[in-house]
C-alpha cells in the first residue's frame, strides 16, 4: 500500500512559478465493519489497517484483548469487483473496508457505543461528564513507573529519525511507543493524529504487549482528551506531545493518573500532570 | 466562554524543574441537536458555537442557507439544573449543548446523513467514490476569481497575528477568511481544526455572506480532504494551508475547480491545483 503519492505541483518561490513533482502523503476512507455492521468510516493513510481496526476497537472499549478477535480481513467480494473505470484508486478500494469477525458477538448498540459519549439532558454535558464516562469503563493507572527526566529529552529525536513519510511529505501526523530506558519500539504515521495512536496501541494489542504499563506514548502534534483516553485504556503511564495539552486532556491525566508532558524539547518540557514519575535518577 | 484555562505545570529546563502557571486551551464537548435528535458531539474550544453548529450543518448539507434555520440556542433545563458538585465546569454546561430549531423539519436518516459518505459492498470504497459522494451534492466552483501572488504571500503573517490564543497557549488551530484584496475579514480559534473552519463558514453563513466566491479560506494546519470539502459548499475558490496537503484533499480541489495552496511561507508556496487563479498582476 502506497502511503505516498506523486503529484505535479506549481512551486512559487517569489514571482517564479516552477513546475515540480512533489510527494504527498495519501489519504484514503477506511470502513470498519464488525460483524456485518458498519462501525465508522475514517479518513486515513494506508498501511497498518489491521492494527488501525483493532486499536480503535480497543480504546473505544469495545473489545477487552487481543482474544476478543476471530479474524481481521479485508472485505472481498470477486463477483463485482470492477475497478477498472476507477481513476484515482491507486490502491484496491476493497482494502478499504475492514471486516472485523470477534468470538462474542456484540450489538453496538447495546454496547452504548457513540464514541464515549452520553448526552444526559438532566444534567448537561460537560468536560466532568465526559472524564466520568471514561471511567466508569476503566481504573486509574496506580503503577509505580518512574522516568529519569534524561530519558524524555531523547524521545523527541529519536520519533523524527523515525518519521519517514512525514519527511517525505511533512504532511503526516506520529506516534511511537517506548521502553522504561527511552528506546522506540513501534512507530507509526497517518493523516489523522488518532489513527497514528490507534495504529500503535492495535500494534501492541495483537502483539500481546498490553498492559503497556511501563511504557511511554509520544504523539507529533497537540494532547487532546481523546490521546490521553487511549493511553488510559492501553494501560500507558506516561503520555508525551511535542505540542501543548487541553485543560480537558489534563484533567483526564489527573484523573486516571497519568503523567502528561507537553512541548518536549531536546532540553526542556512541560509536565502537566503527575509529576512524580519525573525523577533525577 | 473562556477560551482558555490557567493550571499548574511543571516546567524542567535541562535537571531544573519549576512550578509555574500555565494557560492551556479550553476543550469541553458540543453536543449538536437538530429537533429533538442528537446529531453529534464534537470536541471543542468554546465560543462562537453557534456559528459552530450552523457551519457543521451546512458544510454538511444538511441546511442550504441560513433561511433554513428558524433558532439556534443553549440547551435550557431549569427543572434540573445543578451543577454545584461539579468541580470542572469552568462553563455551564448547559451551554455544552445546542439546539437547532429548522423551519423544514429533516429525518437525518432520511436526509441521508453520514458524513457524507456512504459504504457500498458492490464496488468497494475508495477516495472517487468518497468524491463523487461530494459531487453528487455540490456543483464544481466555475468562478473567474484571480488572485495576485503577492497577495498570497501576506496571507501567513495576517492570520498568524489574530491568533491572541494561540499565542497564549501554542495549542489551537486557526481558520481565516479573506476577501480578494487579502483582507482578513473573519478568524477563528479552535482547538479541532474542522471546527475552526465550520466556525469561519457558519458566520459567513449568519452574515448572508455566502456564496463565497470571492473569497480565501486559510488553515493553520495541514489541508485535507475534509477542508475542501468544507469550502466547496462555502463556494470559496481558494484554499491555503500553512502545512501540506493530502492526495484526496488536492483530488477533490481538482474535480471542484478549487485552487488549493500548501507550505505558505511570506515569499513562497506550492499550487496543488487550478494554478491558473495564481497570476503576476
Amino acid at each position: 500500500m502506497q502511503q505516498t503519492n506523486t503529484k505535479q505541483v506549481v512551486r512559487w518561490n517569489q514571482s517564479e512559478p516552477s513546475y515540480i513533482e512533489d510527494d504527498l502523503v495519501v489519504e484514503e476512507p477506511l470502513e470498519i465493519r464488525v460483524g456485518q455492521q458498519s462501525l465508522i468510516v475514517v479518513m486515513r493513510t494506508p498501511g497498518h489497517d489491521f492494527e488501525l481496526a483493532a486499536g480503535f476497537l480497543f480504546t473505544e472499549n469495545l473489545i477487552k484483548s487481543e482474544n476478543d478477535i476471530e479474524i481481521i480481513a479485508y472485505c472481498k467480494d470477486e463477483n463485482t469487483q470492477n475497478k477498472d473505470n476507477n481513476q484515482y484508486a491507486e490502491i484496491d478500494s476493497f482494502q478499504n473496508i475492514i471486516n472485523v469477525h470477534l468470538k462474542d458477538k456484540i450489538v453496538l448498540e447495546e454496547a452504548g457505543w457513540q464514541r464515549n459519549f452520553h448526552a444526559n439532558a438532566s444534567c448537561g454535558l460537560c468536560g466532568k461528564m465526559t472524564i466520568d464516562s471514561v471511567k466508569h469503563q476503566i481504573e486509574s493507572l496506580d503503577v509505580e513507573f518512574r522516568l529519569n527526566h534524561k530519558v524524555c529529552y531523547q524521545l523527541n529525536s529519536q520519533l523524527l529519525a523515525a518519521q519517514s513519510v512525514f519527511e517525505k511529505t511533512g504532511g503526516l501526523h506520529a506516534a511511537g511507543l517506548f521502553n522504561a530506558k527511552g528506546e522506540l519500539l513501534i512507530v507509526r504515521e497517518d493523516i489523522g493524529r488518532h489513527n497514528a495512536v490507534d495504529k500503535v496501541i492495535g500494534q501492541a494489542l495483537l502483539s500481546e504487549m498490553i498492559p503497556l504499563d511501563n511504557h511511554i506514548l509520544m504523539v507529533s502534534g497537540r494532547a487532546s482528551f481523546e490521546i490521553v483516553q487511549k493511553a488510559l485504556f492501553a494501560r500507558i503511564p506516561i503520555v508525551v506531545a511535542v505540542s501543548a495539552a487541553s485543560t480537558l486532556a489534563v484533567e483526564l491525566a489527573i484523573e486516571g493518573h497519568i503523567t502528561l508532558i507537553g512541548f518536549m524539547r531536546e532540553n526542556r518540557m512541560v509536565v502537566y500532570s503527575h509529576p512524580e514519575r519525573i525523577c533525577f535518577e
